[in-house]
């Protein structure tokens, strides 16, 4: 008994069969009593044919456009589960981004939301319908049509939750919760029952994408009760909230990041404010640098190495090479590591959590290239055809061969 | 030098490249110093793949979700033809039917214009950006989306024509304007450069669907100038406006309509009131009834023809049996006609048209089995297997063998 946002994705809704596999469910919560939001994504075929039809007219579109033209992909899905729940014998409503609310910035393609005017909402729900909202979308303050970018419907179902006071946002998705690792890769992968925010979001930079970054964020950020649940296994998810059951384990999980370049620049001058003006060069170009090293090299010069993501490395090693203090410093770009991480919050307070991933490593004779690490996570550079062997071995030391 | 609308249907924009050759249209209108707004349909499979996908969920869906889902085929093509306009270096704007200003009522799937707020379309304009909008949507006054049902694009563009004060509103089509006869039957059919609303629309409802009905209705009410032109052939269309040049015809066209059926009730008893009621009925179920004929009988009964369309003859067969009055007289539905008619708003002052019309029947021994007249239109009715012969011969008689 309570008001419940459950969100879907574009796959969930990709046929007719499956827009009724999950109307089933939205009703099946709407049955036991609870008030229902649905948000949706655009049916997976449709976005990627509204992009080819892009493509084939202006591959450089205006993005105001581009954001016109793929909203209609979720205008799609959200009338046809709107037809589904009526099928089912219950009353539904479909509402656009705007008609939901959703007021965003005017970044075309990759807007915030601003606020979400609850209004319709709760006059829809009022009249015990079944609101299906289109995620991902929204108006900016010239009535234009916006996007959010990609993961966005994750976004607009926890600021529909954080709106409405929500018991709970749940996340459907194809996996049926957060793993310790990657259950493809790693047999013994258990799933976690309860996990923190903060570990969630590391998770997520880490490789481990089952929910948007910002969604996370923002359910932190209003305390909205999150859950990673299966749209095709019912069985429960995995909650994300505030505080998480530790369940004797000190570790949520270890990750694989294999898309990671190595910038190295060796020989810099050491003199003040070199590290400041690589970065500041970075970031002026939007480029999102991950660990970094930094280390005296040979006769009063220094070294430093970041990973950046593949995408970047080039842009990366242009801006560095452009700097008027490098010089003689050689800069060199390495393709051929991955980041594996361990993250839990746990591990914070006992110092052998870095002792025993190391250990797993020596074991297998995986050499460490670079470590870095935060409150509740510790990162380690290897070289990446050792990547699956090494995640498979730190995540035995922690969980054991069960 | 002026402010024009342009409409373009669903078939003009099918592909890329149409679209592409509809923005080469456009931009040449706007380089000639005129401001433009583009209305646009869906493009055609598009409107075809969303009532298949609709259907497969709910063929019962409700006409609110049923618009929400078609009204995302134009607001793909608009942003789709804004895209192709600026890739040939001019400045486009999209905008769907209620950020353009369009008001409805709340008859989902054949909503009416209530009004156009032109503020949105003058800003625009006055940017001097190309207008771009979505022809057939709208929304009602709770913010639903709504459609205008078929043909509505060509409505709104006169809508939007009239709101402005546009100095033209250009239907572009797949034909190159209003002909004396279907040019795929008739050899000699010549095309109009001239023509009255009133001609138009008699030849609208008589099969000739070059136009929208309510489109030229609304043209007239606020003498809008429409002209009728291709999209291919880049040629002077058909202007149809308040009066036109007779070009020394009487009659401006000759169509044919095969999608007639014949309902004939013989043998009624003749008390007042009889004809009332079963029209009454009729209209009470939305059928529309074309020509009627009324006779008396034999032994104090009378007889009543009319025609409806084919789609509508098994309901108006129904609706008459089940009136209580009927007892025993002879309900038959007739499918083996077609209607014959010429149009011209001068042949009211030439009593000679009627008879010239039925003297070429005559001539090809076609029995004429009903007449009816109004002050621009003679239509009778004849067996659907002459009818092809039979707008020859008439139109023949009129435009002779050119």
């Amino acid at each position: 008994m309570g008001l419940i946002v459950q969100k879907f994705g574009g796959s969930s809704v990709a046929n007719a069969e499956r827009v009724m596999n999950v109307a089933k469910i939205v009703t099946d919560t709407y049955k036991k009593g609870n008030d229902v939001v649905v948000v949706v994504s655009a049916q997976g075929d449709t976005t990627d044919d509204l992009i080819a039809k892009a493509k084939e007219i202006n591959p450089g579109a205006p993005k105001r456009e581009m954001d016109m033209l793929m909203a209609a992909g979720e205008q799609i899905s959200i009338s046809l589960l709107a037809m589904a729940i009526e099928k089912l014998g219950y009353h539904a409503v479909s509402l656009l981004g705007w008609q939901a609310g959703f007021s965003t910035d005017s970044v075309y393609s990759a807007a915030r939301i601003k606020k979400v005017d609850t209004k319709r909402l709760k006059t829809e729900l009022g009249n015990k319908k079944i609101v299906v909202v289109a995620g991902f979308q929204g108006i900016n303050k010239y009535d234009d049509v916006t996007t959010l970018g990609r993961g966005g419907s994750d976004t607009s179902a926890v600021a529909i939750a954080a709106a409405l006071h929500a018991d709970k946002c749940q996340i459907y998705t194809d996996v049926d919760g957060v793993y310790t690792a990657d259950p493809r890769k790693v047999k013994n992968a258990q799933r976690l029952s309860e996990i923190t925010y903060d570990e969630m979001l590391e998770l997520a930079t880490l490789g481990a994408q089952v929910l948007n970054n910002r969604s996370v964020e923002m359910a932190k950020k209003y305390n909205v009760q999150l859950e990673v649940i299966s749209s095709l296994n019912p069985i429960p998810g995995t909650m994300v909230k505030e505080t998480a059951k530790m369940e004797k384990m000190l570790v949520r999980g270890v990750t694989k990041d294999a898309d990671a370049s190595r910038i190295s620049i060796t020989g810099l001058n050491d003199v003040p404010g070199v590290a400041f003006k690589i970065f500041a060069s970075l970031a002026a170009k939007n480029i999102n640098v991950d660990i970094i090293l930094q280390s005296v090299g040979r006769d009063g010069t220094k070294d430093i190495a970041f990973t950046v993501s593949e995408a970047h490395a080039d842009d990366a090693v242009m801006a560095i090479n452009s700097l008027p203090f490098i010089g003689d410093a050689k800069v060199v770009r390495d393709d051929t590591i991955a980041k594996i991480s361990v993250v839990g919050a746990g591990m914070e307070t006992h110092p052998g959590t870095a002792s025993t991933m190391f250990e797993a490593l020596f074991n297998q004779d995986i050499n460490i290239q670079m470590i870095s690490t935060s409150e509740i996570k510790i990162s380690v550079l290897i070289d990446r055809k050792d990547a699956d062997r090494a995640v498979a071995a730190v995540h035995e030391a922690f969980f054991g061969n069960v």
